[in-house]
Protein backbone atom coordinates (compact mmCIF):
# COMPACT_ATOMS: atom_id res chain seq x y z
CA UNK A 1 0.00 0.00 0.00
CA UNK A 2 0.87 3.29 -0.68
CA UNK A 3 0.97 5.93 1.68
CA UNK A 4 1.05 9.86 0.78
CA UNK A 5 1.65 12.36 3.25
CA UNK A 6 1.21 15.77 3.45
CA UNK A 7 3.62 17.52 5.48
CA UNK A 8 2.39 21.19 7.13
CA UNK A 9 3.64 23.77 9.24
CA UNK A 10 1.15 23.94 11.81
CA UNK A 11 -0.28 26.60 14.02
CA UNK A 12 -1.83 27.03 17.68
CA UNK A 13 -4.97 27.59 16.16
CA UNK A 14 -6.84 24.53 15.28
CA UNK A 15 -9.32 26.54 12.28
CA UNK A 16 -5.66 27.26 10.78
CA UNK A 17 -5.75 23.27 9.85
CA UNK A 18 -9.01 23.48 7.42
CA UNK A 19 -7.15 23.58 4.02
CA UNK A 20 -4.86 21.25 4.74
CA UNK A 21 -8.15 18.60 5.78
CA UNK A 22 -9.92 19.98 3.08
CA UNK A 23 -6.78 18.80 0.87
CA UNK A 24 -6.34 15.93 2.22
CA UNK A 25 -9.96 14.84 2.18
CA UNK A 26 -9.84 15.81 -1.56
CA UNK A 27 -7.14 13.33 -2.13
CA UNK A 28 -8.70 10.45 -0.52
CA UNK A 29 -12.16 10.93 -2.13
CA UNK A 30 -9.90 10.75 -5.79
CA UNK A 31 -7.72 8.02 -4.98
CA UNK A 32 -9.50 5.78 -1.86
CA UNK A 33 -6.29 2.80 -2.21
CA UNK A 34 -3.79 5.48 -1.39
CA UNK A 35 -3.29 6.15 2.88
CA UNK A 36 -3.50 10.13 3.29
CA UNK A 37 -2.57 11.46 6.16
CA UNK A 38 -1.46 15.16 7.32
CA UNK A 39 1.76 15.45 9.60
CA UNK A 40 3.26 18.66 10.96
CA UNK A 41 6.36 20.62 11.90
CA UNK A 42 5.29 21.85 14.69
CA UNK A 43 2.30 23.13 17.10
CA UNK A 44 -0.04 20.42 16.01
CA UNK A 45 0.14 15.92 15.41
CA UNK A 46 1.20 13.89 14.51
CA UNK A 47 4.71 14.69 13.33
CA UNK A 48 6.12 13.45 10.57
CA UNK A 49 7.77 10.53 12.26
CA UNK A 50 4.82 9.54 14.11
CA UNK A 51 2.99 10.10 10.55
CA UNK A 52 5.24 7.08 9.03
CA UNK A 53 5.48 5.12 11.93
CA UNK A 54 1.43 4.84 11.36
CA UNK A 55 1.63 4.35 7.63
CA UNK A 56 4.36 1.85 8.16
CA UNK A 57 2.15 -0.06 10.70
CA UNK A 58 -0.84 0.20 8.46
CA UNK A 59 1.50 -1.77 5.75
CA UNK A 60 2.83 0.85 3.64
CA UNK A 61 5.49 -0.11 1.48
CA UNK A 62 6.45 3.85 0.16
CA UNK A 63 5.27 6.81 1.58
CA UNK A 64 5.49 9.53 -0.40
CA UNK A 65 6.20 13.50 1.43
CA UNK A 66 4.56 16.68 0.20
CA UNK A 67 5.58 19.66 1.28
CA UNK A 68 2.20 21.75 2.01
CA UNK A 69 4.50 25.23 1.67
CA UNK A 70 4.11 27.96 -0.48
CA UNK A 71 7.72 28.79 -0.01
CA UNK A 72 10.65 27.17 -0.02
CA UNK A 73 13.38 28.20 2.87
CA UNK A 74 14.63 26.85 6.03
CA UNK A 75 11.70 24.74 7.58
CA UNK A 76 12.18 22.99 4.03
CA UNK A 77 15.68 22.87 3.19
CA UNK A 78 16.98 21.99 7.11
CA UNK A 79 14.11 21.22 8.97
CA UNK A 80 12.82 18.84 6.60
CA UNK A 81 15.30 16.48 5.31
CA UNK A 82 16.76 14.93 8.87
CA UNK A 83 13.34 14.49 9.64
CA UNK A 84 12.28 12.05 5.84
CA UNK A 85 16.44 10.55 6.99
CA UNK A 86 15.08 9.77 10.17
CA UNK A 87 12.12 8.57 8.83
CA UNK A 88 14.53 6.11 6.81
CA UNK A 89 16.60 4.92 9.28
CA UNK A 90 13.28 3.56 10.99
CA UNK A 91 11.87 1.51 8.39
CA UNK A 92 14.71 0.81 6.18
CA UNK A 93 12.15 -1.36 4.04
CA UNK A 94 10.11 1.76 2.92
CA UNK A 95 10.73 3.37 0.09
CA UNK A 96 10.73 7.27 0.46
CA UNK A 97 10.39 10.11 -1.42
CA UNK A 98 10.38 13.76 -0.65
CA UNK A 99 8.92 16.27 -2.97
CA UNK A 100 9.13 20.14 -3.99
CA UNK A 101 7.20 22.32 -1.76
CA UNK A 102 3.80 22.25 -3.79
CA UNK A 103 4.11 26.46 -4.09
CA UNK A 104 6.72 25.73 -6.55
CA UNK A 105 3.93 23.83 -8.75
CA UNK A 106 3.02 26.18 -12.05
CA UNK A 107 -0.66 24.81 -11.48
CA UNK A 108 -0.96 25.70 -7.96
CA UNK A 109 0.86 29.45 -8.44
CA UNK A 110 -1.73 30.02 -11.64
CA UNK A 111 -4.70 29.19 -9.18
CA UNK A 112 -3.14 31.42 -6.53
CA UNK A 113 -3.01 33.80 -9.14
CA UNK A 114 -6.64 33.78 -10.91
CA UNK A 115 -8.03 33.48 -6.88
CA UNK A 116 -6.00 36.48 -5.52
CA UNK A 117 -6.89 38.61 -8.63
CA UNK A 118 -10.77 37.52 -8.09
CA UNK A 119 -10.72 38.06 -4.55
CA UNK A 120 -9.95 41.82 -5.86
CA UNK A 121 -12.16 42.28 -8.47
CA UNK A 122 -15.01 41.28 -6.28
CA UNK A 123 -17.33 43.93 -5.76
CA UNK A 124 -15.55 46.44 -8.35
CA UNK B 1 -5.60 53.35 -9.57
CA UNK B 2 -6.55 50.16 -7.86
CA UNK B 3 -3.34 48.45 -6.07
CA UNK B 4 -2.86 44.54 -5.23
CA UNK B 5 -1.28 43.57 -2.07
CA UNK B 6 -0.06 40.50 -1.56
CA UNK B 7 0.42 39.61 1.85
CA UNK B 8 3.16 36.98 2.54
CA UNK B 9 4.52 35.73 5.43
CA UNK B 10 8.35 36.14 4.53
CA UNK B 11 11.69 34.18 5.63
CA UNK B 12 15.43 34.28 5.57
CA UNK B 13 15.71 32.78 2.17
CA UNK B 14 15.60 34.44 -0.31
CA UNK B 15 14.77 31.98 -2.71
CA UNK B 16 11.38 31.38 -0.13
CA UNK B 17 9.95 34.18 -2.24
CA UNK B 18 10.23 32.59 -5.87
CA UNK B 19 6.52 31.10 -5.88
CA UNK B 20 5.25 34.80 -4.49
CA UNK B 21 7.45 36.88 -7.35
CA UNK B 22 5.57 34.28 -10.15
CA UNK B 23 2.01 34.55 -8.26
CA UNK B 24 2.51 38.42 -8.86
CA UNK B 25 3.91 38.46 -12.36
CA UNK B 26 1.50 36.09 -13.71
CA UNK B 27 -1.16 38.21 -12.05
CA UNK B 28 0.23 41.92 -13.60
CA UNK B 29 0.74 40.08 -16.67
CA UNK B 30 -3.35 39.32 -16.67
CA UNK B 31 -4.29 43.01 -15.47
CA UNK B 32 -1.07 45.47 -15.97
CA UNK B 33 -3.89 48.43 -15.40
CA UNK B 34 -3.45 47.21 -11.57
CA UNK B 35 -0.55 47.67 -9.31
CA UNK B 36 0.26 44.41 -7.46
CA UNK B 37 3.16 44.12 -5.12
CA UNK B 38 4.21 42.03 -2.35
CA UNK B 39 4.80 43.09 1.35
CA UNK B 40 5.88 40.69 4.09
CA UNK B 41 4.99 40.07 7.55
CA UNK B 42 8.53 39.69 8.96
CA UNK B 43 12.03 38.61 7.34
CA UNK B 44 11.73 40.53 4.28
CA UNK B 45 10.65 43.81 2.56
CA UNK B 46 8.73 45.66 1.92
CA UNK B 47 6.17 45.80 4.89
CA UNK B 48 2.42 46.11 4.85
CA UNK B 49 2.70 49.62 5.99
CA UNK B 50 5.51 50.48 3.33
CA UNK B 51 3.78 48.93 0.75
CA UNK B 52 0.30 50.23 1.31
CA UNK B 53 2.66 53.74 1.47
CA UNK B 54 4.07 53.13 -2.09
CA UNK B 55 0.66 52.39 -3.47
CA UNK B 56 -0.69 55.48 -2.10
CA UNK B 57 1.94 57.89 -3.25
CA UNK B 58 1.91 56.41 -7.30
CA UNK B 59 -1.66 57.38 -6.71
CA UNK B 60 -3.81 54.05 -5.62
CA UNK B 61 -7.35 55.00 -4.41
CA UNK B 62 -8.57 51.33 -3.05
CA UNK B 63 -5.60 49.06 -1.22
CA UNK B 64 -6.81 45.02 -1.64
CA UNK B 65 -4.50 43.11 0.56
CA UNK B 66 -5.24 39.45 -0.35
CA UNK B 67 -3.31 37.33 2.33
CA UNK B 68 -1.00 34.47 0.24
CA UNK B 69 -1.17 31.83 3.28
CA UNK B 70 -2.83 28.70 3.53
CA UNK B 71 -4.02 28.43 6.35
CA UNK B 72 -5.62 31.40 8.86
CA UNK B 73 -3.88 31.52 12.05
CA UNK B 74 -2.54 33.55 14.53
CA UNK B 75 -0.57 35.68 12.15
CA UNK B 76 -4.15 36.38 9.82
CA UNK B 77 -6.24 36.76 13.15
CA UNK B 78 -3.92 38.28 15.04
CA UNK B 79 -1.28 40.17 13.50
CA UNK B 80 -2.94 41.39 10.18
CA UNK B 81 -5.85 43.15 11.01
CA UNK B 82 -4.17 45.99 13.39
CA UNK B 83 -1.51 46.39 10.27
CA UNK B 84 -4.91 47.08 8.06
CA UNK B 85 -6.03 49.55 10.22
CA UNK B 86 -2.57 51.36 10.62
CA UNK B 87 -3.04 51.74 6.53
CA UNK B 88 -6.73 52.93 7.53
CA UNK B 89 -5.26 54.98 9.71
CA UNK B 90 -2.52 56.73 7.87
CA UNK B 91 -4.53 56.80 4.44
CA UNK B 92 -7.78 57.89 4.98
CA UNK B 93 -9.32 58.67 1.56
CA UNK B 94 -8.15 54.64 0.85
CA UNK B 95 -10.06 52.25 0.49
CA UNK B 96 -8.38 49.18 2.13
CA UNK B 97 -10.37 45.67 2.13
CA UNK B 98 -8.84 42.72 3.66
CA UNK B 99 -9.21 39.35 1.97
CA UNK B 100 -9.54 35.92 3.30
CA UNK B 101 -6.77 33.68 3.13
CA UNK B 102 -5.86 32.61 -0.13
CA UNK B 103 -5.54 28.56 1.08
CA UNK B 104 -9.21 28.94 1.93
CA UNK B 105 -10.37 29.17 -1.88
CA UNK B 106 -11.78 26.25 -3.07
CA UNK B 107 -9.95 26.52 -6.88
CA UNK B 108 -6.55 26.59 -4.65
CA UNK B 109 -7.23 23.67 -2.48
CA UNK B 110 -8.42 21.74 -5.81
CA UNK B 111 -5.11 22.81 -7.38
CA UNK B 112 -3.17 21.41 -4.70
CA UNK B 113 -4.90 18.49 -4.08
CA UNK B 114 -4.38 17.42 -7.70
CA UNK B 115 -0.47 18.47 -7.64
CA UNK B 116 -0.12 16.78 -4.09
CA UNK B 117 -1.57 13.67 -5.79
CA UNK B 118 0.35 13.90 -8.96
CA UNK B 119 3.71 14.15 -7.32
CA UNK B 120 2.89 11.09 -5.18
CA UNK B 121 2.15 9.65 -8.76
CA UNK B 122 5.07 10.25 -10.79
CA UNK B 123 6.73 7.31 -11.52
CA UNK B 124 4.61 4.97 -10.13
Amino acid sequence: MKALILFAHGARDARWAGPFEAIAARIRRAEPGRRVELAFLELMTPDLAEAARRAATAGATRIDVVPLFLGTGGHLRKDLPPLVDGIRAAHPGLDVRLHEAIGENEAVIAAIAAAALAAARFGE
